[in-house]
């Protein structure tokens, strides 16, 4: 059987815990290779905690970061890379565009997940949609870098951002996290740096699992919420 | 094993051939019994051919929509019933609102397709889909007839309309409906009021099917396309 | 040559004047029967001067709200009729709607001139634009009344409420109403029991105007600002 | 001093409890007078517990949640009344609209509660909108019952939907209701057939408080979430 | 008498084929003067037919789309330049940012065309739209190298994108294309690489032109979609 | 007590004039400090009247445009500091972005007032409001510039655009000027270069004056209109 692939495209290093953990863990337990590419570490945005450590530098919270999300891919079952590309601003060129694209290529993902088209709290997370979004059309292109293998056309689902309205950002899927939600939480675990995030997003998930019941007749206790950016393609309405 | 069922909630007599008969026909080879509701007969609006024959009277107006209307219904292998609640304008009493909820019960659809929220062109095409949307929700109230099954929460789909981006409607899932194109073309061909319409949804059947192609990355001819009212609730992206 | 004729239906009696008095006087001049149709007085949401006056009573208020239309119409070069539905709410039966959709046969109009499709600040505004959309769609059924002549497909615009971004309107079209603009503040001031909107409108129209020139370059002192319902239809871009 | 008045118009006899407890427990403590509406006792559509008690019966199912009401509007410190207009579906004749009417008359409310525009879980939820909002509407026509004190202006808020996301709702002004949590969660315990809702709704108000914190810099643990439906008018930005 | 003139701006070299090819035959065919300004030759992302033969190199890629948009260019009417700014990514610096300007105000264009706001399959059709709409604002600017004629305000209008709805695109103007069809087709068939858009964008003419006899009353076999910018500024509803 | 200081942040010199000059000098009469950052001198853009004269050269425009700028914001009572990064098109780096971020950590300002999302007339509009957006998040992080004090929330205001149903801009928020128009009028004075807007935006300030009015039962003759960004946090609905 061939290897099945997803790629998840994060802008720093600890938003695929709370936004995609549960989809990272679910797919990783059917025997997928699911990879997270951190565009940054989170260094500067994210990192408030650490920052407030007596001679903390930025080397230090860099590391302490990617060891973090290392420790939190390996419990959820994905591998994770990291582009160092800074935050607060996060900046990326061409040249790491196109390194992204070489990625889809690689990997030739079956889905992706990456964050909202809008946020006005975090200008890194529309930008890290608009480089995932980018990076994929390319890589379907047959003139670029001819000879190698496009890309075919994954859809691209979009995870729940920290204040959803406010981002213009509306759940079309609930997927049922609830037989890997230990490991999702566990994951949060490795996040020492944001502790006051791990009830957030356990409420988060058990209000997703209340609505996904309610939309289904099923019993569901947590759910990830995602918005769809394409068409679902099917011959099957459920 | 226990029949699966699905409802379609057509304003006129006409509708559901055109914009879900792929899905119908679909369906009903894999042995779902679809029954279609159609409000009226599209008797005033959608019927200028006949009315231009000389001496033509509503009762035989009515009875030649019928007539077109069961025999599509048999290609497609789908039941139907007329609500005969007129058109031009469409009107429904709580009395025949509460019918509606008495067939979802009877039938317990596991999806539901109707028309879109909106539609400048066409006022029975929105009030359709308010019927089917609040019957819906009424039937799935313990305290509505108490005592009976209540309906679980069946999936709303929203055929195409005829001038899409008029009707703030947008394709969110595309069906591939190839396999079963001949029975809905010769269900279009029962419609001999409306012939200049066989052609015109055979172009959107290919349209339709070419964007479900491209976002697929599959070989597909022929498609429908439909737009979700509920997320989705699901253990899997694909 | 042959008569041409444009409709406004106003909800309540003054509306036509503040909101499209330009667009009547510029077809009036041309030539054309304008005919305004009023649903209501407006006798008791729009009136409140007149119910300041002691012992005023029901019938005084039309009476009073009635002369100054009919005065404003003849200022403007229109026609215009009552329905005297009632105001604040106003309603409509299925049989009054038929009425309009029998003026619009009789009329035959080349275009048509209504509220906006929303208004938090009066219910009776989007009221009447769904009165004038719907009994225009019925107009346009040959089986409604078989033997009329049918309504063709006049466009259909939507001229400004009195607080444009609350009510979801948003303009597309500027009338250049310059040449008859003393006509259009002539019919302002029959209207003796709201004379403090005189001057806002006066304002309106030369915001709009300031606008309609940057929006052509072109040198135009007043304006009105419409949105249209329905893609215009056309061999020319200009 | 004079009193300070509110009104706040719910669907169901429960409503304004999860949605709205916070704001009323609040203000009844600063000395309002909070009058709670209700349209109907949510008798169908949201007692399903107490419709599988053997031999329930219609009156019953009113009285046990008329009774649940009244407490929980008393824990609040508000005063309630009921219209038992029937829900599933919620109807509502025009007189009884302008019995709302009369209520905004007596009761001069500076602020408005009620449900949000859209809703397609349920559609007694916007109906109550739409009542509220019209019925205020009138309430400030000089021609309505002329005499009588009309309405001033009051702002409307629209509180949060039990899947806010999916009623095109969005929050805009967050209302600390830390200090009354704990009367706003003993009035959710009067809701025995709702036990379920218990833990949603606290989850709710801290996912909400975490939120306004969060946009604001201040401490705060709960809070409730509002759309605002008229532009605030100020002198003060903050 | 003058020349007049018209600009239209494409992302890569087939676009104004497919989308706007009617609109410049039949201004070209009224002795206007259209020019076609293609960013890229779409060497990359939209040759996949070129790339496939054997040995193909980028130069002849580039040199056979430049080709094929020249036959089809003389065969509408146009003229045509090409920026070669690259596809799959588009990337413009503002050097050729401000050469786009000099062609506005060389050509001084009474109106535009050009691709859509948003595109969720290709980046190069926004970025094609931003730039067309920026260079048309700095050229309007009497500040910029000033002594130079000023552009006025030429409309613009936005051609249809290939997945309409997908792409927040709404047609707002019909533009009746029967009469030059024939043209319009003979230019799709130099597309020799993308033969499989031959038969998708005669279908789309089809479609649009039905609609726009359904919005008209008129009759009209074939039509190209547009959405409007800026606001129509006229002396005329019709 | 502390000083407290509010930042506005204005593409060009003068459009913190037209569109806040108001909001300016009621806070400046009660003793903050108001900060106005002007992006550029507005000197392609907005001073055609200065480039008529024969000889002007781009230093004697900016300083032109400089010092009407300092006039009127001396007349407001505000500071004013020039970042001098060019308009039509405005382009700022990041190096200048970071310094829009230390103003904001300098000043900590209470609130912000900047440009709409959006603006088709002018591309410089929502550039400013993209910076002043993105510079304010940066200003948030601990880990930019480690040691510094960060910012809080402030919430973000945005002003009236020149046409803004264009602009997909709504007013939210009334703020009344009554008491400062005369000062915020001769601050338009000093503005020799743009006579024209003077009479417009003195319209501007009296319609929205009027809705103010409207929306509130209270008298105000003007007002200025602004769109919220982020959800207002309060204890108070008034």
């Amino acid at each position: 059987m061939t290897q099945r692939n997803a790629l998840v495209v994060s802008a720093h290093s600890a938003d695929f815990v709370w936004r995609a953990g549960g989809a990272i863990a679910l797919y990783a337990e059917r025997g997928w290779h699911i990879h997270v590419l951190c565009l940054s570490f989170g260094e500067r945005g994210e990192s408030a905690k650490l920052w407030k450590q007596p001679g903390m530098i930025l080397g230090q919270v860099k590391a302490a970061r990617r060891s973090e999300a290392e420790q939190a891919a390996e419990i959820l079952g994905a591998t994770i890379s990291f582009m160092d590309c800074g935050d607060y601003p996060l900046r990326v060129s061409d040249e790491r565009l196109l390194d992204i694209t070489a990625q889809y290529r690689r990997l030739q993902p079956e889905f992706v997940l990456t964050h909202s088209f809008q946020d006005p709290y975090n200008f890194d997370h529309p930008l890290a949609n608009r480089l995932a979004m980018e990076a994929r059309v390319i890589a379907q292109a047959h003139g670029h870098l001819p000879g190698e293998q496009v890309l075919a056309a994954p859809p691209v689902y979009l995870f729940e951002p920290h204040q959803p309205e406010q981002c213009e950002w509306k759940p079309q899927l609930f997927l049922d996290i609830s037989s890997v939600w230990d490991k999702k939480y566990r994951a949060f675990q490795t996040m020492q740096a944001q502790e006051h995030l791990w009830e957030y997003y356990t409420r988060t998930g058990l209000q997703r699992g209340a609505q996904a019941a309610r939309n289904s007749g099923r019993k569901i206790k947590y759910a990830e919420a995602y918005q769809c950016v394409y068409p679902r393609v099917t011959d099957d309405f459920l």
